[in-house]
C-alpha cells in the first residue's frame, strides 16, 4: 500500500487536537510508520511564518499578505516534510492543510476562488489528501471552546461572522470532495471519537480492500 | 500631473543606493512629494518577511516559499503603502519591485513564468511602474562591490551562475518593457550619474509634456 496523506480539518475548538490523538493512535495500533505536521508550520522557516501570521501587528495585515504567507509556509513544509515522507512510504497526518486556507481566506477573507485556485495550483502540484476528516461545529461553540483555553491570536479575533463564512465555505468543500468526511463535532467526546474510528476503519477498508 | 511610481533596479553591487539618492535630490529639486520604498520590505511585517528571506536557515528555502514570502512582502507595501500615497498624490520612488522578482525568482530560481504571472496578477492588479532605471552589471563587478561592504546574504550568497540567469531575465524584461530605461552600471559614477539624470529628465519631459 502507498502511503497516504490524511489530514484533520475545521474552525477554531472543533476539536482537532484530540481528533489528531484519536488518528496517531490509530495509525500506530495498524502499524502504520507516520509522520506527523501542522499547518501553518511544521518545519523551522514556516513556524516563523506562523508567528508572523497569528500574531498582532501595528499595522494592518493584507488579505493577500497572509494568504501568501500560508502558502509559503505550505510550499516549505511539502517540499521539506510531506513530499519526502511520502516518496519514502510514510503516511503524512496533518493538523490543517490547503482547506483551511481555501476555507478561511477564501471564505472567511473573501479572497476570490480564482486566487485560491491559482496558489494550489503553483504550491501543491497536484497533491491531494487520500482523506479528509472536517471537524463541523457551529463557530459560536467552537468559539467558546477557544476561548476557554486561554489568549485568542490575530485570526482567532475576527468576528463571528468571519468564522461563518468560513464554516459555510467548509461545508462546501467537504460537500464536494469525495474524499472528505464531515463529522459533526457538536457531539459529546465519545461519540465524535466513535465517528472518527469509524471513518478511519472505512478508509483503511478502502485502501486495503 | 498624476503621481508616478519610479523603480530602481539591479543585482546587487550595481549601484541601487546611489542612484535611489540621486532621484531623491532630483525629485526634491523638482518640488515632488515622493515616499521612498524597498522591497522586499517597507512596512514592519514586510520588513520581518524581509529578514526570513534573506536569513541562512537551517533548512534550504523552496524556491516557492522564497517566492510567495517575497509576494507577501508586496502585498503588505502596497496595500498600507505605495497604492494609499498614489492615491493621495504623493509619488513613490522603490528600490526594486515586481522586476526583481521576475529577474531573481524567475530567471534567477529558474521558476516558470505562469507562475510568476499568476502571482503578479494576484498581488499588483495591474499597477506598473511609470519609470523603471534598470542598472546593468556584470554580475561578477557587482558581487566584487556587494562583498566590499560586508558580509552577503542567504541569496546573495548564489553562485555566479545564478546572477548571469537573474542578470539574462532583467535585460529581456528591459527591453520588453517600453517604460524601462537600462543604465550602464559598469561606468563610472559620474557617467552612471549622467546618464540617470537624463533618463529622469526625459520622463519628466514626456509626462510634462
Amino acid at each position: 500500500m502507498t502511503a497516504k496523506f490524511i489530514v484533520i480539518e475545521g474552525l477554531e475548538g472543533a476539536g482537532k487536537s484530540t481528533a489528531m490523538a484519536i488518528c496517531q493512535q490509530f495509525l500506530r495500533q495498524h502499524e502504520v510508520d507516520f509522520v506527523q505536521t501542522r499547518e501553518p508550520g511544521g518545519t523551522p522557516l514556516a513556524e516563523s511564518l506562523r508567528d508572523l501570521i497569528k500574531q498582532q501587528h501595528v499595522e494592518k495585515v493584507a488579505a493577500e499578505s497572509e494568504l501568501l504567507m500560508m502558502y509559503a509556509a505550505r510550499a516549505q513544509l511539502l517540499h521539506n516534510v510531506i513530499r519526502p515522507a511520502l516518496d519514502k512510504g510514510q503516511w503524512v497526518l496533518a493538523d490543517r492543510h490547503d482547506m483551511s486556507s481555501q476555507a478561511y481566506q477564501g471564505g472567511g477573507r473573501g479572497l476570490p476562488i480564482s486566487t485560491l485556485s491559482s496558489l494550489a495550483d503553483i504550491v501543491l502540484k497536484g497533491l491531494k489528501p487520500n482523506l479528509t476528516l472536517y471537524l463541523d461545529i457551529p463557530p459560536q461553540v467552537g468559539l467558546a471552546r477557544a476561548k476557554g483555553r486561554g489568549e485568542l491570536d490575530r485570526i482567532e479575533l475576527e468576528a463571528l461572522s468571519f468564522f461563518e463564512r468560513t464554516r459555510a465555505r467548509y461545508l462546501q468543500l467537504a460537500e464536494e470532495d469525495e474524499h472528505c468526511v464531515t463529522i459533526n463535532a457538536n457531539q459529546s467526546i465519545e461519540q465524535v471519537h466513535a465517528d472518527i474510528i469509524r471513518a478511519l476503519e472505512q478508509f483503511f477498508q478502502q485502501v486495503r480492500g
